[in-house]
């Protein structure tokens, strides 16, 4: 039992790092430059505090766990910045930036390979065979095929949308925060309402990450901005701008537009606004689903916080 | 309970074509043209014979382990064309040359998604936990990107590309065997000695394979030849010949050589012979595994023809 979330957050912290660097020294170079442009450590974060027991304690695999899904989340971002052809993440540049391709496939397949092994070196492993690790991956990887085949779909319907990013995003919360839960050893109905937070949350994550490549400038996002439509992504605040701007849309299709068109039209549409209101409904899903929880004072403002870091309002 | 081999050898390729086929419609062109090229089914079906019980039957859970192996191998196949730049495999031309590398980055990775889920479709999921599925997984990456970072390295030892081709092809083959003999019901002593015949076998395969490169024609071998060399991966033939010709090692350093030059060099430093009898040594050491396990006659006969498989004379 570890004594308290913070200390676990800190070992789990511990643990991606030594992973990233203490990997096998033909990959290290990449592993370590991962680690130097890491993250906020969102994911692992929500797994630990959703595996906080009534006592504050939290079973020693959550920290395994969370790590397992930190790394695969790195794994999941380096296939995709390979997939996507992007050059700069966390404010650093790219893996396949900086050693190709080839490398970052193979970096990748190998990130995927440790998180899984992790997963596998939990103790009581059969407590988590229904966390159904697989199925989670498969939605994953859906989602970013998905999203691929639907580049430059100037007809994609907010509900096609919307799924593409449960999978490229919010399958991943989902499956933290049901992990977490799984720890924390309360019961099936529960957990559920869990892996509802979890699905809430990242919903949320990805709306407002859509309508950020719209708003704020490279450095504050730590990634490019205004590119989504350049690399043929097509987010919710531009088909909103779509279905309301008919000849935005003709011309999209026809000659093309420009990226202050773009801007011009989904501002003229509403298109951030609409987005945020989606958004805002996730965000009092989640509420009313936390509310009926039965937790501290302590965890709940916890997760009212993981709510929030998704929800970022600027 | 399947009654026998050749049923379930039927139900596994079934399986595989019907994954294959009916995979969410916006990656189904990608996964039929897989299908289409499909081969031996040698990991799967040797899996298969490795799981079959004194009274000849197999466990249904063979058919959708053996599938996943399958799968898992197609996935590795897809990553590998994409990081060797490959344009033609099994007859047919490459995913990533037809559907460009971003696809095939997202099929691959959702192939293996596939495998994960079927393994985890499996019922009695606790008797497979021992596999470590995701340890050999890890050993597949490793040797993938050992060779990677060994590309074009004329110092390159034995034992390094032993090492390399034990995770490249061999890993599997071991994972393979070992998870039949898991499905068979035997002890932990006996279930070791398979794993071992699986290590055997995929080295051999490997080392036959490494030998096919300066063999054989592209029609035999249905993927390119004389091709190892071409793309910076220096094989046991070419490592033999370097060992004994300096003056070739020195003249591939400074100067390059030519496709006749390679040749050449291999066939005056016998180094086919070499890796043929290294191959031999893998043979044997099969032989005698084999015969220390109490088996009936009819799969000792297929275990004997899977090891002819691997090691095929021309």
């Amino acid at each position: 039992m570890i004594d308290s979330y913070e200390i676990a957050f800190k070992q789990m912290k511990n643990e991606v790092n030594r992973i990233l660097s203490t990997s096998p020294y033909i990959i290290r170079e990449y592993t370590e430059h991962l680690a130097e442009t890491s993250g906020k450590y969102i994911r692992g974060s929500a797994l630990l505090i959703c595996a906080e027991r009534e006592d504050d304690t939290i079973h020693e695999n959550g920290v395994k766990l969370a790590a397992a899904i930190e790394i695969l989340h790195l794994a999941t971002l380096v296939h995709d910045d390979v997939i996507d052809n992007s050059d700069l993440r966390r404010g650093g540049i790219t893996l396949q930036k900086k050693y190709g391709k080839r490398t970052a496939v193979i970096c990748g397949d190998y990130l995927m390979c440790v998180a899984l092994k992790l997963v596998a070196s939990a103790s009581d492993k059969e407590n988590y065979l229904d966390l159904e690790i697989p199925d989670y991956l498969s939605h994953i990887c859906l989602g970013e095929l998905n999203q691929h085949i639907n580049n430059g779909n100037f007809d994609l319907t907010v509900y096609q949308y919307l799924k593409i990013i449960y999978g490229k995003t919010a399958a991943l919360f989902e499956a933290s925060f049901y992990a977490g839960a799984i720890l924390s050893g309360t019961d099936e109905k529960v957990k559920k309402k869990y892996a509802k937070l979890g699905r809430y949350v990242g919903m949320i994550f990805q709306l407002t990450d859509d309508c950020m490549d719209f708003e704020t400038t490279e450095s504050v996002a730590k990634k490019p901005v205004q590119s989504d439509y350049e690399q043929n992504v097509i987010t919710l605040p531009l088909i909103h701008a779509f279905r309301n701007l008919k000849h935005l849309r003709k011309k999209a299709e026809e000659e093309g537009i420009t990226r202050k068109e773009i801007n011009e039209g989904v501002w003229k549409a509403g298109g951030l606004n609409y987005t945020r209101a989606i958004a805002k409904k996730y965000y009092k899903k989640y509420q009313i689903t936390l509310d009926e929880l039965a937790i501290t004072e302590d965890k709940r403002a916890r997760l009212i916080s993981v709510l929030d870091k998704a929800y970022r309002v600027f």
